[in-house]
């Protein structure tokens, strides 16, 4: 049994779901194990990570949209002091992952057929985002 | 230490929380393991996992009824592409969970009393749902 | 590689966020392992997790204002046997997370610069809530 660490930088431009499913994949199959546990964390309080559709795009657009709704910018918040889009970054990430464990069988990950990994961005500036992987298996 | 993996189909019919427990209790119990992380993976993109109250059935109905108001089909949605029941079924699952991690101690899930594992199905059709289940331990 | 695991009793005042990062960063350098996976599960329908901004406090009362609004006490439920503040917990429940997975790197988890854990109390009266905290590594 081991373990491999790896950082993933993401650089984002606004708020929006950044696919992040590709890079994943291929660093897991650099570490050739053929059982284990991924697990991803995000290091931030205003992205956060989902694992969602990738196949049509407007389901992305409509789930930006929907979080947009469900935790408006301008909302009766009383944070206000890093812009008006922190607060409900802070909510709209609290109602999503900060991390996310997926199963690797057969040295590939088992999302479905129309799952992607996603870090969802939840301020309007670019940001660097940094993801921690941490993979146990053999 | 080592690892065990299995692939658990779930039948559903129609929206509704649909109780698990038993069924991963009794695959956990199997691989005799004293100590050890469960995770539990959802392979899908328009159901999704809970753990909740198994006691009272009416907190499944509320829960149920409250995903529906929060997330409803009459919503101003751009994928309608897949039914109207589609685009809330992926927003009721970005706001609940694709994958769960339970300790195991002394053999046994570190459950609470009244916890109980739900695969949480949000499209009106029946479906047959995939979930991995990986175990880690000795 | 191994496993260590502890139970962890958090007593609560009322609805509110109970940082729990010192608690938990200490028994993990406690266990002097280098590299491995921090699994935290809380025990409860009722009560949940939460990664958030540990540094402005606002932060955290406009989080448990938000969750107030979303999930509210006087909801069409019909769970009502426990008192009204019952349902909308376990509803505030549903929304954040009962388990949360984080790497250890160097013997340290690691929580970006400004996240913090935190045990999200959705009672009214004060309660014991259980966590489990599950490490492997080595």
């Amino acid at each position: 049994m081991k373990q491999s660490i790896h950082n993933l930088e993401i650089s984002t431009r606004g708020q929006s779901l950044y696919e992040v499913t590709s890079a994943i994949n291929e660093w897991v199959r650099r570490q050739r194990m053929q059982t284990g546990l991924l697990t991803i964390f995000c290091r931030h309080t205003s992205a956060s990570l989902l694992i969602q559709e990738n196949a049509d795009p407007t389901v992305r657009s409509d789930l930006e949209a929907f979080f947009a709704r469900l935790a408006p910018e301008d909302g009766p918040y009383h944070h206000d002091s890093e812009g008006p889009d922190d607060m409900p970054a802070h909510l709209r990430a609290a109602l999503t992952q900060v991390q996310l464990s997926i199963p690797v069988v057969d040295g590939s990950l088992v999302l479905g057929t129309w799952q992607g990994i996603y870090l969802f961005e939840h301020r309007v500036r670019p940001h660097r985002r940094a993801i921690v992987l941490h993979l146990i298996g053999e």
